[in-house]
């Protein structure tokens, strides 16, 4: 069962960063200098991945996809420590493969660097809004009405990657796999561990605050 | 448990208008002048966020959001009266948090005034056909399908931003707070008082019509 | 009940009017010139209004809000004729109302006739693919899955505004209603009698095939 | 019953070739040169139709409109091979008829040939994605949750108009009749092949993959 959970967050984050760097280049190249329209076609791709991947793979793997979420259902005791890391390495890399994947599809050079800056205390602050936003819907959706998690989630970032300002990367496997595509949705490397250490703050603050608001609704 | 309700109906608020705020700012920066693909991003990412603060926080506050929903359960008597003031302060306070918050993400000053003006007779019908129309679908939906009402209000709102002329405010807090932002969303601070006689005037000729509609169809 | 079924056609005609004609006029007035985001917008804010009152007056009325459809299921006999005709007239009624409240809140003149032609081979046999669509997601919705009936009808028309050449009237009510505006979404009056005599043959065409294709799949 | 399977089979794909052809030729025409909104509404338009055509003929057929679908359940011997054959026959006459409809809807020659190149590495293994996430999202929603697969495909097709290179045709049926249209949706019929053997041949790696990964989460 272990390698399925595995090769099911794996396979899970891969087709996540298809949808996202996907039509990011997708919109970019259509748009013709509207990013409004690349934008939301962006967020609509992702969207509907995310709720494809959260229905199917959810009964298998618990559908993490996403190294803060394991850490936080890793700080609630939900998750043992050893599978912890073996979900984050397995969404680390099914993540640069599915930026990798999409390179080839798109016909450009598979290796890449990103160059696009993302930094400063509004996106850091943005970060920390989504990442608190996400585990919002993912805990209070779980306690309220569980079978509503995949529309719940998907929802939440198609709207997110308009309302905060960094569009909603909260997610360090993501973060990380963005920074190797020099396209739409590319965040420099050096800028990347910014990202990823405001998400792992958030996760560490909004986990006990969601347990106390959530703690008795189900 | 009313401190967690409070603070449900407070963070909902609060939330609500970082998707407003927030994603008109983001689609006015990125749509190039082009105000309809701008006006969409906003429809959306609001409905997105509906969806999430109503299915996840209603076990817990209700998820009114919105001092005229408030107001229309309390004509109901179905909210005790020192309650409905304590969640109308908790929506306004929470609703002025979330323009604050989102002036933060995106390294605008965080105190601002509205210019933008919102008044006259076209203005004030389409606010009433607005508060109508979201009452219609809350008890409406209450009395046909309860679990439908929070797709209910996310769809019926991202359309009313598009088919009344005020792109549907119909909520106090909200009318408040977006004073408070000199973007995309605001609403000059010296009309917003006329945007809620409006919507408090016509929950109080909805609520009666739509008890009678409803009376008898669960 | 009587009473109730007809002010429910009649309200949820008006409230489908308020969103095809609003959101055309807002759509138009600021796309500049870009129609097509124009349509995209009076689609989904179609589609989104079509979801709340089909979901929200099915349980009272049956929720036609089309005498197209009435007449279905006057040919099924599952309604009486006296009732049928009741329900048309509150459909027309409601329709017009609903264009009149749209041109009170958008500052236009309320009384008004569309110039916008809409005939020929093309819209006509469109209207025909509209008009069997419809009825084939009501009646084939009602036999596989009647809860999803809301969902199939909202989506179906959000589609069939692209994918028809007539952006899919499909709606003696709204062909009669719309030649009442001389916005976005109006028609001829001297074209809608051509439009309706499609919808009333496509209908007596359609059922039989329908009730065919779905007669045991329940 | 198996007429109205074949039936089913033969509309569906009517309907759904309407949908992807007409709004492609739709948006196209409407959205004067900006390529990016005619995509948006082509996907959102496909979108739509795959729900309503799943949810209405999947009690009848299967809801499979899609040879390589069919191709897979019968290596799951799922499907006897003379109703396969049959399927494929009525799926790809029904795709042709319906390009023929749209073209009479917009007043274009019926019969045409698509001058649009598809074809290299890129948009194959653009397929290749397309037609395994596809499966993927029906094996693995008939395994999670078998009510969610009208809404896993609609969103899935939705979403991979823009993160695969190719648009996801993932459907030799559509394949075959969009060769037939020298509109927004077509296809040089010299490449229809390169596509339709991609598609087979991911069918026929990804249905041993994907038994593996959900063979026991039912």
């Amino acid at each position: 069962m272990t390698g399925r959970k595995l090769a099911a967050e794996a396979l899970g984050t891969t087709l996540l960063l298809i949808s996202v760097v996907g039509s990011g280049i997708m919109g970019e190249s259509l748009a013709g200098g509207n990013t409004a329209i690349a934008l939301l076609a962006n967020a609509i791709a992702t969207g509907c991945m995310l709720y494809a991947i959260i229905t199917v793979l959810g009964p298998i793997s618990g559908a993490h996809f996403n190294p803060a979420v394991t850490l936080a259902f890793l700080v609630r005791w939900e998750i043992a420590p050893a599978m912890a890391v073996a979900y984050v390495l397995a969404q680390v890399l099914g993540g640069i493969l599915g930026v990798w994947i999409t390179h080839l599809m798109f016909d450009l050079p598979i290796l890449q660097l990103s160059t696009t800056e993302r930094a400063g205390l509004g996106q850091w602050s943005a970060e920390a809004v989504a990442m608190f936003g996400l585990l919002f819907v993912i805990f209070g959706g779980l306690a309220a009405r569980a079978d509503s998690v995949p529309t719940l989630v998907a929802l939440y970032i198609t709207g997110a990657y308009w309302f905060t300002a960094s569009t909603s990367f909260a997610n360090p496997a993501v973060s990380i796999a963005r920074s190797l595509t020099d396209t739409f949705a590319g965040i420099l490397p050096a800028h990347a561990p910014g990202f990823i250490a405001v998400q792992v703050a958030a996760t560490l603050v909004s986990v006990p605050l969601l347990g106390w608001l959530f703690r008795s609704s189900k």
